[in-house]
């Protein structure tokens, strides 16, 4: 099976060599610091390095206060859920936008609003109807869920003349809007524009970071960068009141990665890596698929999103695709209301630029026969 | 200050060295298994060895597909409320019990209904008594919340005759146990009774298992050990849907660390070295204590549960002793309704022998010039 469907960093891709001298020397150097209970925030020598890194890469420095350690997105995500949410509640949910993101919004029975994204990313008039018709229901909708750079699935990135207004709106309706910003570093033409966090007056954004596409998922490891106060929140919680730091050990691995000065060189392999591959796929998307479906090229990010003719229902597609050994994702598992049943997800981030080839000249084939 | 009121491991006593070997070990051998995502149940790695190792310490082994290897008993306890029950539900919590897991509770915005325990453990009729309440009140009470086995604070453990008991009481009213059984393997006099997992009929209990205190808390992994559904049911949340398995990359650390055959000798060297504290605490406070003062001998864990006189309250006394150079936790904390005033938990883990009678001078003179 050819498989544009997980959109998972390539495990050769992975510096296993870098994190094992990062691990070892972590232990040599902090010993029982990283195995002993950790500080709620994370430990301070990720933090710091972690600040001045995003001060590098995008100008503005975060003070350590406002950065938290976390298991990575998804429980940042789930923590934020527990804290500032009830049952009933309103998420409002960029669509499209990751699936399994919603899964999670879900599992603590909030009500998914979709906020429509174009070519440009979340449309802002989409926003303030959501946030209209939230108001006539006599709801709370405490979140806004988006991912406005290089998102998943589409690949797009939020204009940069939108990113402001977004933000107005949020912190008028009182909305935490929850960035998930992953795919930030991983930019093939140009980098991104600035995150919203950085247009944000404080308590409107909370940006969600992860090393899990820039080192490796099997850490469980990311930040969350907000308002000091959001940040103070998480911490005074049961769950890091419990268990202090989460993942600290992990967390003094990668700050050993960090000071080691192995991750700016890292990403930038990946950049070349995942260049090639969206490239290769870009290539054989054109060459292979009918003309009647139709892509634009992602400046970043894992994804490219392609939109069938009108009748064609991806799901409906998906079991004769992989009958003729290729498999995607179906547009609709990115809306939380069944939109989108003739676009389809093709993960690049996995797949040796050979394979992207065959797989997309098998895709052409099934589309062509329809 | 003379620090009774943490109840931690001693840095001292993790395994620093065994455990940068099994790092090293992980990287090694798993390599980019290690880094990438994990299945949701955990690595199998881990599991096969880790239901082993319970077979030969307890007779029973169970099935691989009734663990889950979770992020710690915070963050298992976290996910259960987050899946099982909604604000507004009962959660009933044993009375005195760990105050951190009540917190956890409180964040999902769940009533907390303590159920007495007395020196037997947690007593069936108010068990009983207790559903009865829940019932008139027209409430559902999914989860009960317990530490049978060396319990936090009082290091008492729940009587042999009353386990299956208890059990057939939760399961009559379908409530589901969460037997939090971290400090079972540190026992020092004798081995303790079978966990509650082992008399339950199937959805019954959910043990919560933890490598924090047996082997480094800063490595936030443990174990839920259940019914194969309810298992399945957190794999298929969104949380571990998303992430992969909580904490994937530590987990094979462990696994390492359990293959090397480390983990027995650890634990035998630790209760040997808590067992010391243990002992020099117990002969310190007779020693020291005023005769109005009462407590028991701990067979296992790391507190000692102090009675004070009837008029004195433990939260009036920690300025005090602070004072005089000795802390501890007042017995309030470790109830939701603010009993136990006239109780104080003294943890042993964290002080080596010779502060500990220092420590419990010191208090013994608080106490005595009231």
């Amino acid at each position: 099976m050819i498989e544009f469907g997980w959109g998972h960093p390539d495990q050769r891709l992975l510096p296993v060599e870098g994190l094992r001298r990062a691990a070892d020397e972590a232990l040599q150097q902090a010993g029982p610091a990283a195995l002993a209970y950790g500080a709620e925030q994370g430990p301070g020598r990720l933090i710091e390095p972690l600040c001045a890194r995003i001060g590098r890469i995008e100008g503005a420095t975060p003070e350590p206060a406002q950065i938290l350690i976390t298991g990575g997105v998804s429980q940042a995500l789930d923590l934020l859920c527990t804290l500032l949410a009830r049952p009933g509640d309103v998420a409002l949910v960029e669509a499209p936008v990751y699936h399994l993101a919603l899964r999670i919004l879900r599992d603590h029975a909030l009500e998914l609003v979709p906020v429509d994204a174009d070519a440009a990313g979340l449309r802002p008039d989409a926003l303030e109807q959501a946030l209209a018709w939230v108001q006539r229901a006599g709801k709370r909708a405490p979140l806004l869920y988006c991912v406005p750079t290089f998102t998943n699935p589409t690949g797009r990135s939020l204009q940069v003349d939108r990113r402001p207004a977004l933000v107005e709106i949020a912190a008028r309706h009182g909305v935490l809007v929850l960035e998930d910003d992953v795919y930030r570093e991983l930019w093939y033409d140009a980098p991104p524009p600035p995150p919203l966090v950085s247009y944000a007056p404080p308590g409107t954004v909370a940006r969600l970071g992860s090393f899990s596409k820039i080192l490796a998922p099997g850490l469980r490891l990311g930040w969350l960068q907000a308002d000091a106060a959001l940040v103070r929140r998480c911490m005074q919680g049961g769950l890091l009141d419990s268990g202090g730091g989460v993942n600290h050990f992990t967390a003094h691995v990668v700050a050993e990665y960090l000071r080691m000065e192995l991750l700016d060189t890292h990403v930038a392999s990946l950049r070349i890596a995942y260049r090639a591959r969206r490239n290769a796929l870009l290539e054989a998307l054109t060459r292979y698929l009918p003309a009647s479906c139709t892509f634009e090229a992602p400046g970043g990010g894992f994804f490219a999103w392609v939109r069938l003719p009108g009748h064609v229902d991806a799901t409906a597609l998906l079991p004769r695709a992989e009958a003729a050994g290729v498999s995607f994702l179906p547009g609709a598992r990115f809306h939380s209301n069944g939109a989108g049943a003739n676009y389809m997800r093709l993960a690049f981030s996995l797949l040796p630029v050979e394979e992207m080839e065959v797989g997309a000249c098998e895709l052409g084939r099934v589309l062509s026969a329809l």
